[in-house]
């Protein structure tokens, strides 16, 4: 892609009431669009970005089984009635709207009861157990206060898988598997050396949930983590009960800071027998159908990268999930052509920043705000020992490259 | 993939509501669910469909220059006050919300205004023109009926995209750009040879728009088709008027009914001079920028398609955008295991039905129901043969194929 024709301009300033520098460089980076507190637009960097953070979790949800499908927004009330889930004091964080035809509906905050409902037409027998099913799909949820970036918004893509088991142990089973699969994400992500397994409280139904916890300053909870980092604990179990049934010691442990980017959940039978959920088993008897739900903030998990991976230059991504692997910029005349006639070569790995009106030190600067995992900068200069100038955006480090080494990093 | 994997179960019946045969397809072969009336989830086949669709149209967007990106669902009003549409009496299919911080947003039924808004930041001077971008986002409609299944629903997905151009001749080249992209599309879907492109009205600020219209007998528009096929006229601009003004004899035009599957606006100054969006010209004067917006509702355009291929039997999808290229039975045990051998190196191309309780005579209509375009039948009768039998879905036409042969239509 070249700068020419990318239509978003970088800024030199950001909104004031942003707390973190991270949103503030992907908004000044032209990644996303402020269009109000919690509610962000996805430009062309930043959708590259997000698909790729996508594309990488629906490969580890196929892994384990899951079968992709899209539900709808527009939510009606009846399946959240007969789990007494449709009431803003039992879920205080609705969107409602009404329809022109008479009636009220609700902004999918999530989709626990939409899905159990539809799955009382596919799940009859034990043959068609277990079933995972999972979708990318918008929601909304009505916070009061959003002031986190896309870290914590109004409007936000998630992932959330939902499994149906013949029983308890099946269902323990699939969840073990799907916290492999996560660490799976996490570690393609580039956070996965950061990010902790972390026991979180259950509910009414389980005894404990799980979370995974990035670790990082501007986390917005706290977990506790064992020294030598084999447990970690959300700060709301972190409590002498918990202790000791674990036999752990609290002198064991320490507070840090985390952000939270994926939690799972055993529901059991919350959802399923209220919606009227059963299958018959070999016997011909009916059972109960076990459900677990497993959640993975997209855009929430592009916050935290941004904010795990950025410095006072303004960030560096993963090479995985960044929009380019390159920020190429030619200079002087032969620097620009030779870099035209490589872009032409990778336009979908490289960024060119073939800006006429920009100087140097302009095009150097937004590489460093921009953070393409490499800053690759042809010139007279490098061109004359017939190389390229390669620097890592993440450690600084400048090496001359041939053009040859240089596309093998490319390909 | 395999039906016994697949949780989705086709039915023998359908929702009494729904209109056409084709919807009913739809839901009795567990592509889509039906939440309530305009409103339909996308179960895995059906996803599958609507992405196959979504990628020619990205294709194609890409290929005259757009920029994908996406907007959000919550929109404030303050740009709709600026060119006065907050108002139900000017957009009656207005979904409002309100937030728990207070205030008033609306779900996108386009946008227009947004992304006109957010131009400013990136729309200076003449070096950054024209732009083209675009996305694939779900619009809502508060219609006060929908009844043509997935063809007229509350919440769709579109494809929006939206120039801005220097002047009023840039737009006129690219909007006619556009119509010849459109058409690519069309054909690309296979219902190019029944797709018009249609005169409509025009609105305020240009004599007409354009339609592009599919002649079918349950579209809901009628539009004037010259017997020659080389011009198309919405009823609502067939008048003596404009037949005039273009030189046509009335008697020239018959009837017919098709289904919009896509429309094109100049929209000129109408939101960009309201909004403020204006550019610096070379001469240094401030200058207008000319608007043009371009929409493909995707999962109405797969509503189309369904009616227009579906017989008595079910439906038959054009190759390019079928979930899977053959629909896989194998009878006899021999004829299973080649089958299965078959699946597993083409796991994306087939659907192999290896459903152990159902019949040969239910799986042939549950292939006629589904539609895949090819039904590919393995039995040790063909086996003796060292061949397999293909069946055309579309013309019936049945022929005997080698292992090989099959295989060439399958990469």
């Amino acid at each position: 892609m070249k700068r020419s024709f990318l239509f978003t301009k970088t800024s030199k300033t950001a909104p004031a009431d942003e707390a973190s520098d991270s949103v503030k460089y992907l908004i000044r980076g032209g990644y996303v669009n402020k269009e109000m507190a919690g509610v962000y637009d996805f430009l062309p960097l930043g959708l590259r970005t997000l698909k790729n953070i996508e594309q990488i979790v629906r490969e580890e949800m196929n892994a384990i089984g899951g079968q992709e499908f899209e539900f709808t927004t527009l939510q009606r009330p009846e399946p959240w009635q007969k789990t007494d889930r449709w009431d803003d004091d039992k879920m205080d964080i609705w969107f409602r709207t009404e329809l022109n035809a008479g009636g009220q509906l609700g902004l999918a905050p999530t989709h626990e009861e939409p899905i159990t409902d539809m799955m009382v037409q596919h799940i009859k027998s034990y043959k068609d157990l277990p079933v995972y099913v999972y979708q990318f799909q918008t929601k909304f949820r009505n916070e009061l206060r959003a002031k986190s970036g896309i870290m914590r918004t109004r409007e936000f893509l998630m992932k959330d898988l939902y499994s149906f088991s013949k029983s308890e142990e099946e269902l323990n089973e699939f969840y073990e598997l799907t916290k492999k699969a996560y660490m799976n994400v996490y570690n393609r992500l580039g956070i996965g050396e950061d990010t902790y397994e972390t026991f979180a409280s259950g509910g009414a139904f389980s005894k404990y949930s799980h979370e995974f916890q990035t670790v990082m300053p501007l986390g917005e909870d706290t977990i506790y983590l064992k020294k030598d980092k084999s447990l970690a604990l959300n700060e709301e179990v972190f409590n002498d009960e918990v202790l000791k049934d674990m036999g752990e010691k609290k002198e064991d442990f320490e507070p840090v800071r985390a952000a939270e980017v994926g939690n799972i959940f055993k529901l059991m039978l919350k959802y399923s027998k209220p919606l009227g959920l059963f299958y018959t088993d070999k016997d011909g008897k009916q059972k109960d159908v076990y459900m677990g739900s497993y959640g993975i903030g997209v855009s929430r998990v592009m916050g935290v990268i941004a904010e795990k991976f950025s410095d006072e230059k303004g960030l560096y991504w993963p090479e995985n999930i960044a929009p380019y692997k390159v920020y190429l910029i030619g200079i002087d005349e032969k620097g620009a052509k030779e870099a035209e006639k490589l872009h032409d070569k990778y336009p979908e790995q490289i960024l060119l920043d073939d800006r006429k009106d920009a100087s140097a030190g302009e095009k150097f600067a937004d590489a460093d705000l921009l953070g393409m995992p490499y800053r690759v900068v042809i010139s007279d200069k490098t061109l004359a020992e017939k190389k390229v100038e390669l620097t890592d955006r993440k450690t600084g480090e400048r090496k001359l490259l041939t053009l040859k080494e240089l596309s093998s990093i490319l390909k």
